[in-house]
C-alpha cells in the first residue's frame, strides 16, 4: 500500500473539510452564538492534522494509485470527514454523546438527512447551517470534489471518482477525468443557484433558501424546521422543491449533453425515461389513493408527487405525515426506497439503471425457456453489456437486500414495530432518511440505543459508497502486503 | 404446439385426479357425510373428460415433446388439477364461492396450506382428508406423479420433470427419467409411511396421522385442527413432526445416495449442510429470544425449532401463535419465508441453493474489486456452474421479489396493515401458508375480497412452478405458430 499518497490526500482531505467548515464560523461568529468555538476548535484541529498528514512524506513516488490505494483513500476519507464532521455537535454539547454526532454527521455527508434531533428550531445557526452543507458536499462525492479544486497531488482521481460515484458503471463525460469533475460540478453549482434564487422568490431568507437547496440538491433532506417542508405551508415551495429533487436524481452528466445542445440524447436516455415513468405512475397512484384525505385534487396531487419524488430520489423532505396516508401509499413509498435515482446522480439505493438491467436478464430468462440454445445479449442506452456488469448488477443487488435484513434483524432487538424496524434500515441503507411508524415523518432516529445508532451509520456509509468499496477492506486479500 | 399431445397427457391427468378423490369418497361414504354426493359428481365429470381428452385423437406422431408442449401440459395441467380439485367444496356447499374453493384448492396442491375455511373442526371428514391429500399429490410434482404411475404416453417426460421440479438444475438421478421419478417416489413413500406410524404411536387416529403426515411431508401445512399442532399439546407429535419437515425440505435425491449408503455424500452435500446451519442458527436465536415466554428452557427450544423449522421449510404448520413473540423473532421467521428449503426436496420459496449462488457470485465481486482481470469461477457441489444457470439464478431472484412487492402492493388495496400484506404475499408466493397479523398463525385468508384471493392463488402457482413457467406463457413468442 502506498501510504505516502494516502496520507497526503486524507491531510488534504482534512484542509478541505476545515475550509468547509469556515461559512458556519462566520455565521456563528456574526449571530455571536456558542457554536463559535466549536467550529473555531475542530477548524484548528483540521488545520493541524491536514498539514501534518499532507506532509508526512515528501518523496512521493510518482507511479499511478492502486486500486487498493484508491479503496482505502475513499473509506478512509468518508469515515474522516464524518468523524471530524461530527466534533462541532460534540463540542458545542448540543449533542454530548459522540455516536449521535457521528450518526448526524454521516448522514449528512452521505445525504440520508436522518437526524437523532428532535427540535432542530432551536440549534445554533452555524451549526444548522454545517449540518445541511455536508449534505452539499456530499451529494457528489466529496473527495472528487476536494481533488478537483484544490493543487494536484499527482494521483489518478479515476480511480477514486470510479470508487465514489454511484451507478454500475463510471463514465468519464469528457476524456480528462479532471474536465469531468469540473463539469459535473459546474451543473451542480449551476443548480444550486437557481433553485436558491426561486426560493427566494418564495418568500424564504437567503440563509434558509441556502439550506433548503443544499438538502435538495444532494438529495439529503436536513431541514431548519421540524415540519420539514410542511412548515412553510406554500405550495409554490412545494413545486419548486419537487421540481429540483427530480432533477437532482438524474445523471448530472446528461446536464451537459442538455448544456451542448444535444437535447434529444437528453430526452432519449433510457434510464431518464424509466425514472420519469416511476415518479409519474407512482404519483398518480399515490393522489388517486389519498384523494379523499385532501380537500381537492390539486392539493392531493402536490402532496402525492411531492412525497413519492422525495422518497424516490432519497431526499426525504416532506410535507404530510404520510404514515397517516392509506396502506397502499405507504407501500408505494415503501417499494420506492428501494429504486432511487438515475447513476451519476446525487441520489442513493440501488439506482434505476441497475433495476433495468435486472428486468432485461429476468426477460431474457424467459425467452431462454423457450429458446434454450439462443445467445442474447443485454443491451442498455444502445451499448451491449459486458458480464461483467451484469455480475456486478447482481451481486450488488443481492448484497444490498442482505445488509437491508441485516439491518432490520438487529434493529429488531429493540422491540420496535415490523414497519418501524424494515424502514429504518431500508431509510438508513438508501441514503432516504425518514421510514415509517417510530422512524416515520415526524419522528426523529434520537431514540435507538447507541449500537443501533453506530449500525445505521454504517448502513449509511455501505449505501452511499454502494456496498462494495467497504467489503473489499473486509477481506483477507485486502490485507496482504504487496 | 402438439394438441394431440397436450390433450392426452390432460386427460391422464384428469383421471388420475378422479382416481386421487377415491379415498375421499370412501371416508364420505363410510361416515355418511354430505361431501360423498359431491366426490361422486366430481369423480363422474372427470372421467367422462379424461376419458374423451385422452382419446381425443389417437394417431400420436411419435415426436418427442417441444418445450413449448410441455411448459403448456405443466401450466394447464396445474390448473386442470386445481380447477377440479376445487368442486368438491363447493358442490358440497362448503365453499359455495368458486373462487374461495379454487384458492383452497391451489393452496392444496401447490403445498401452501393457506386456508380460507374459519372453522375446519366442523367440515366433512372426506373433504378434510381431500384438502390435505393434495399437499401429498402437489409435493413431489403432481404431473410426474401421474406420469410415474400411469402408462406411458410415449412424451419424454424430462421437459416435465425439469418445468415441474424445484431448483435451478433438474439432475436426473439415474439415467432413465421413469427410473428417477419411481426411485424420489420410493423415498416420499418411505418417509410417509415412516411418519404415519410415528404419529400412530403419539395417539392420533389413522386418519389424523395420515393428514398430518400429509402436510408435513408435502410441506404443505393443512390441519385437522383449528389451533394446528397446538391442538395436540404433545410434545412427542412436536418434535416428530420437527424432524419430518425438516427431512422433508432436503433434496429427495439425497435419499437414495443415503439408500445406497453413500452416507459420506449425504452428509458432505453444501446445501444439505447450509440447509441445517441455517435452521440451527435461526432456531437457537428464536429459542434464546422467547425463552422468557415459556416456562423452561425446552419448551422455548421446542417452540423455536418447530416455528423455524415449519417456515423455514415452507411448511406453515403452529404450536403457537407466533405474532405474540418479540419482533426479532418474527424479523427471523419473516426473512425465513424467503429461504425455504433445498432444490428437489417438497419445499417452496427461493430454495437454498440460489441463496448460495447468489452469495457466492457477490463474493466474487468483492474479489473483483481488488483483482478486475481475474476470472473467478462459481462452483457449488465441486461443479463448476455454467453462466446459464447462473443467469437463470439472478433472474429468478428478480423475480421473485418482483411478484412479492407486486402481490404486497395488490393486498395493500385491502388498507390492512404492511406486515399482513407482505407477509400474505410472502407466505403465498413462497408456498408458506400463515403469514403475521391479519393473516397470522390464528387467522384465515377468509377476508379477502375474491380479486385478493383470485391474486394469491396466482402466486401460489407462480411459486411451486417457479415462475418461469407461466411467464413463458405470456411472451408473445409462446403463442407464434410452429
Amino acid at each position: 500500500m502506498n501510504y505516502a499518497i494516502i496520507s497526503r490526500v486524507i491531510g488534504r482531505l482534512m484542509l478541505f473539510v476545515g475550509a468547509a467548515m469556515v461559512p458556519s464560523l462566520l455565521i456563528a461568529g456574526i449571530k455571536r452564538e456558542a457554536d463559535f468555538f466549536a467550529f473555531s476548535t475542530t477548524i484548528l484541529l483540521l488545520l493541524i492534522l491536514g498539514f501534518s498528514f499532507s506532509f508526512f512524506s515528501k518523496n512521493l513516488s510518482k507511479k499511478s494509485l492502486k486500486i487498493k490505494d484508491a479503496l482505502t483513500i475513499v473509506s478512509l476519507g468518508w469515515i474522516v470527514s464524518a468523524g471530524f464532521g461530527a466534533l462541532p455537535f460534540t463540542i458545542s454539547g448540543v449533542l454530548p454523546n459522540y455516536f449521535d454526532a457521528f450518526f448526524e454527521a454521516v448522514s449528512g455527508f452521505t445525504t440520508t438527512g436522518a437526524t437523532v434531533i428532535d427540535n432542530v428550531e432551536i440549534l445554533p445557526a452555524g451549526l444548522l447551517f454545517w449540518r445541511s452543507f455536508m449534505h452539499w458536499l456530499g451529494g457528489m462525492g466529496i473527495l472528487v470534489l476536494a481533488l478537483a479544486i484544490m493543487p494536484t497531488v499527482g494521483v489518478g482521481g479515476f480511480q477514486l471518482f470510479k470508487a465514489e460515484s454511484p451507478g454500475p458503471i463510471a463514465d468519464k463525460v469528457v476524456p480528462k477525468m479532471k474536465d469531468t469533475a469540473k463539469l459535473l460540478y459546474t451543473a451542480y453549482f449551476g443548480i444550486t443557484a437557481i433553485q436558491t434564487i426561486l426560493l427566494l422568490f418564495g418568500g424564504m431568507t437567503l440563509y434558509e433558501a441556502l439550506i433548503h437547496t443544499f438538502g435538495t440538491v444532494g438529495t439529503g433532506g436536513f431541514s431548519t424546521r421540524n415540519a420539514s417542508i410542511g412548515a412553510f405551508n406554500s405550495s409554490y415551495i412545494m413545486v419548486i422543491i419537487t421540481i429540483f429533487m427530480v432533477a437532482s436524481g438524474v445523471n448530472f452528466s446528461l446536464y451537459y449533453a442538455l448544456y451542448k445542445g444535444e437535447i434529444k440524447s437528453f430526452l432519449s436516455n433510457p434510464e431518464f425515461r424509466v425514472y420519469l415513468a416511476i415518479i409519474g405512475v407512482a404519483g398518480l397512484l399515490v393522489t388517486l389513493n389519498i384523494r379523499s384525505i385532501y380537500p381537492d385534487f390539486f392539493s392531493a396531487l402536490r402532496h402525492g408527487f411531492f412525497q413519492v419524488s422525495s422518497i424516490m430520489t432519497t431526499t426525504g423532505y416532506g410535507t404530510a405525515d404520510f404514515d397517516l396516508w392509506p396502506t397502499f401509499s405507504r407501500m408505494v413509498l415503501f417499494f420506492l426506497m428501494f429504486v432511487g435515482g438515475c447513476a451519476g446522480s446525487t441520489g442513493g439505493s440501488i439506482k434505476v439503471i441497475r433495476i433495468m438491467i435486472l428486468f432485461k436478464m429476468f426477460k431474457r430468462e424467459v425467452s431462454k425457456l423457450l429458446h434454450p440454445r439462443a445467445m442474447v445479449a443485454i443491451q442498455c442506452n444502445g451499448k451491449l453489456l459486458s458480464t461483467d456488469v451484469i455480475a456486478g448488477v447482481t451481486g450488488f443487488f443481492f448484497l444490498y437486500l442482505m445488509l437491508f435484513a441485516g439491518g432490520a434483524l438487529f434493529l429488531s432487538f429493540e422491540n420496535i414495530s415490523f414497519f418501524s424496524a424494515v424502514s429504518a434500515s431500508a431509510a438508513c441503507l438508501g441514503n432516504i432518511g425518514p421510514g415509517f411508524e417510530a422512524v416515520g415523518a415526524t419522528q426523529t432516529y434520537s431514540f435507538f440505543s447507541t449500537p443501533s445508532k453506530f449500525m445505521l451509520s454504517v448502513l449509511m456509509l455501505f449505501g452511499r459508497l454502494e456496498l462494495f468499496t467497504f467489503f473489499a477492506l473486509l477481506t483477507p486479500k485486502y490485507w496482504i502486503r504487496d
